[in-house]
């Protein structure tokens, strides 16, 4: 599981909008040597990156906003990052969106980058390539003019952007890290907390037997798949696409479960969207409605745990059956494989439960475990240290010009930054957000947090403009 | 000349101390990566590093000062940086000097490491690979204990320790970068300021005659080797080791005299050094002296010449002859060669000089010919933008936390940062100062403005250590 839930920090980016059509943009590429750091070869291949400067005044633009990519196709992350947009209007900015390396199309050795007989392909997928990449890219489009450039990202592209800032403070003004776990790492945050967060959201949607009977449901669900007629029932209730045959296949579908819990946590979403599966609006309390009641009877417990898994597994009504054994592989822009070689290199964020104070199973965090995996899968040796030597873990009192925004309901806030270490890095808490809510196009049902928040983002951002022309 | 002008940056370092028993230390080993920023390969290596902590509380150390070595073996620069050990000793700090990789013994592949028929071996000689060496040995140093650390470093050791509080603010928290030329790169800093500065220095040091000679003795030179006679004459007068036969050497000779201006001027120290050769007090003074009258007649000019420059190779008076072939290898710890390569790879710094307003014959910067030097010796292509892209050139704004000395009569502080972005970068200017004097140890010749240059420094870090406690 663990390896899995980082691969659903992107999951909620991946919600549809109402309005795609305002999203338009030129599609561009943009060559990078494969290793910024090295003399080795020459080697280079390109990035795509996403062009709008219709906003600005082309014969002398104002600013550039620069969405900092992360781990999928690029043009999700532009649909669904309508803020950005909407705030490029307003401040007349260039649009860019860029493509993270190894995501999308921007593959650095073409059909063959993943080829899994040749690992040494893998060796160039890391974070500081990455924002070599887009420090260069940004560099030629600047064509040596004066001109600010905020970074904007959300989740994993939101930790993209404050450490772009971190590290590279001449070549933006500032980032907008929305729901961005910088502090998601060994040493930093206990590793228990995005489950504590979540375990907390599906206490308090509806009332607190929502948690209650997912914590005893894992017994339930034991119970039942200890005789084979159990397994049959479980697979007919579930509506499960392939049968539970075996003590194996009950623990991938928990772990399904929990990925479930997780996403709807993150997706919390008070408007109708379309995640990997569509949703209604607030879908932990739809989700709760279901189990609203404490079940005494495991039997009963597992019937509505059914009932309740609908409202995201079949809320459409068309899905025939639940997928359990490939959850993550329902999107073609969703690339949980790249973010899990990411995971076995340098985004090593530990994971665990404790089921005495959460709705999951007890599970510990196994570095020795997790580093022999990747190495099987991938002949990588994590490195779990690498962020926090580079980007300085919880010392960010040298860092300025950062907004970190974080929603309450979202698990993820759990390990991003909720205090300022000065008064040039901006706190925002959007106490009834989900997983950057704030960076998503407006809409009628947001709560006045997320207005709020996105008008304060907005008055900062357009300060670190003004400041950059004032010292100019 | 231009890529052994670079060389000349570490000269003055090399300076013997009156008092070298005082540094003390341990030689230690440290184990890094070959590569910081790939997943290629696991190969290690281990840097040199030396310590001492016999002026710190062993059980509660108060700060570390940590040197950030350059181009040359560690000891030299542990021995010629008396003010580190000085400081050390009143703010009770460990003192830690690390030792540059590709220098010194600190040699990746061993004494393969520059093995010409293995260019590959230099793939890893970049100033970001050092300072992640650093910040691992720092990180492992400090052992999880909450322990502030300043950078120290003289020249390019400088660059580095700017460089390293630019890019890790939460592991030094502050830098003392002496003499550090970070804006001597492209587009920049005018090409032709190094050898303005040299100019200016000559022509001040008794009277203008000394650079207006020096002027002249260009031709004086190519007139008296246009003869089979006159290079005889030539070799004889400055007791060269060998004989000038060709244009070729003739180039090679007058090569070397620029060296040698530029090396008086960076070691113009108030009292007797000890140099590629010991040099009197105010060298550049003891020079300009045969200098004095300006000769109208070119035989008169090269006779004087020969006196001055024999204040540079033969103030011993033990030198048996001039070895201007081979001016950069007179020492076992200057290493000139490795200099050479990062000058080839990132430490690509432009390099001119207009005989017109400089006392220097006309060269251009050819970047396309340094190039291709660069390939055809090391098959290495310089990439030369790559430390502005990453350290923000002039643009120093987001920079805390680090003193730029600088003295005057130090042709590199052309290329030096001379005046303050913000509150927070000190700038500080040695009128009577050449090559980054103030990182010596104290010397009763000292002039009043590196005396209280080395206070204001000592009394800002005592500062940035009080800081690091009071917010702890």
């Amino acid at each position: 599981m663990y390896v899995y839930i980082c691969a659903l920090l992107f999951s909620s980016l991946l919600l549809a909008t109402s309005a795609q059509s305002k999203f338009e943009y030129e599609i561009k590429e943009f060559q990078v040597p494969l290793d910024h750091f090295s003399f080795l070869s020459n080697a280079s291949f390109s990035i795509r990156y996403l062009y709008n400067e219709s906003y600005a005044d082309k014969s002398n633009p104002k600013s550039i906003f620069f969405y900092t990519g992360n781990e999928g196709d690029i043009e999700w992350f532009a649909k669904n990052s309508g803020f950005v947009w909407e705030l490029a209007e307003k401040e007349r900015a260039i649009v860019v969106f860029a493509e993270h390396r190894y995501y999308g199309k921007s593959l650095p050795f073409g059909s063959d980058t993943f080829n899994a007989s040749k690992p040494e392909h893998l060796a160039y997928f890391t974070v500081e390539q990455t924002l070599e990449d887009y420090a260069m890219l940004i560099t030629f489009l600047r064509n040596g003019r004066q001109l600010p450039v905020v970074a904007f990202g959300g989740s994993y592209g939101g930790m993209l952007a404050a450490w772009f800032r971190i590290k590279y403070p001449h070549i933006v003004v500032g980032a907008l890290a929305a729901s961005a776990p910088i502090l998601q790492f060994e040493g930093l945050t206990p590793c228990d907390i995005f489950n504590e967060i979540t375990t907390s959201v599906f206490n308090t949607a509806y009332n607190a037997n929502c948690s209650a009977n997912i914590g005893k449901s894992w017994h339930a669900f034991e119970t039942m798949a200890a005789t084979d007629a159990g397994k049959k029932q479980l697979g007919d209730k579930f509506h499960l696409c392939e049968p539970i045959k075996n003590g194996d296949d009950l623990n991938q579908f928990m772990d399904y479960l929990e990925d479930v819990y997780a996403n709807l946590a993150m997706s919390n979403y008070p408007y109708n969207t379309n995640f990997l599966a569509p949703l209604p609006a607030n879908p932990v309390r739809q989700f709760c409605l279901y189990l609203k009641d404490l079940h005494a009877d495991e039997a009963d417990l597992v019937s509505s745990m059914a009932s309740a898994l609908a409202v995201y597994t079949n809320y459409s009504g068309s899905d025939p059956c639940v997928d359990y054994k490939n959850s993550n592989a329902s999107s073609a822009t969703v690339d949980s494989s790249g973010w899990e070689i990411q995971s076995c290199n340098q985004m090593v964020m530990p994971f665990c439960a404790n089921s005495s104070n959460t709705m999951y199973r007890t599970s510990t965090w196994d570095l020795k475990k997790v580093s022999d995996k990747c190495y099987k899968k991938f002949q990588l040796t994590p490195k779990p240290f690498d962020i926090v030597l580079r980007y300085g873990g919880r010392d960010l009192v040298a860092a300025s010009n950062i907004i970190f925004s974080n929603g309450l309901l979202d698990p993820w806030s759990g390990g991003g930054v909720l205090m300022s270490p000065n008064d040039r890095i901006h706190i925002i808490i959007l106490p009834e957000g989900a997983h950057h809510l704030d960076l998503r196009q407006s809409n009628p049902m947001d709560p006045a947090s997320v207005v709020d928040a996105r008008q304060k983002e907005a008055a900062i951002i357009g300060q670190w403009i003004s400041e950059f022309y004032r010292y100019l």
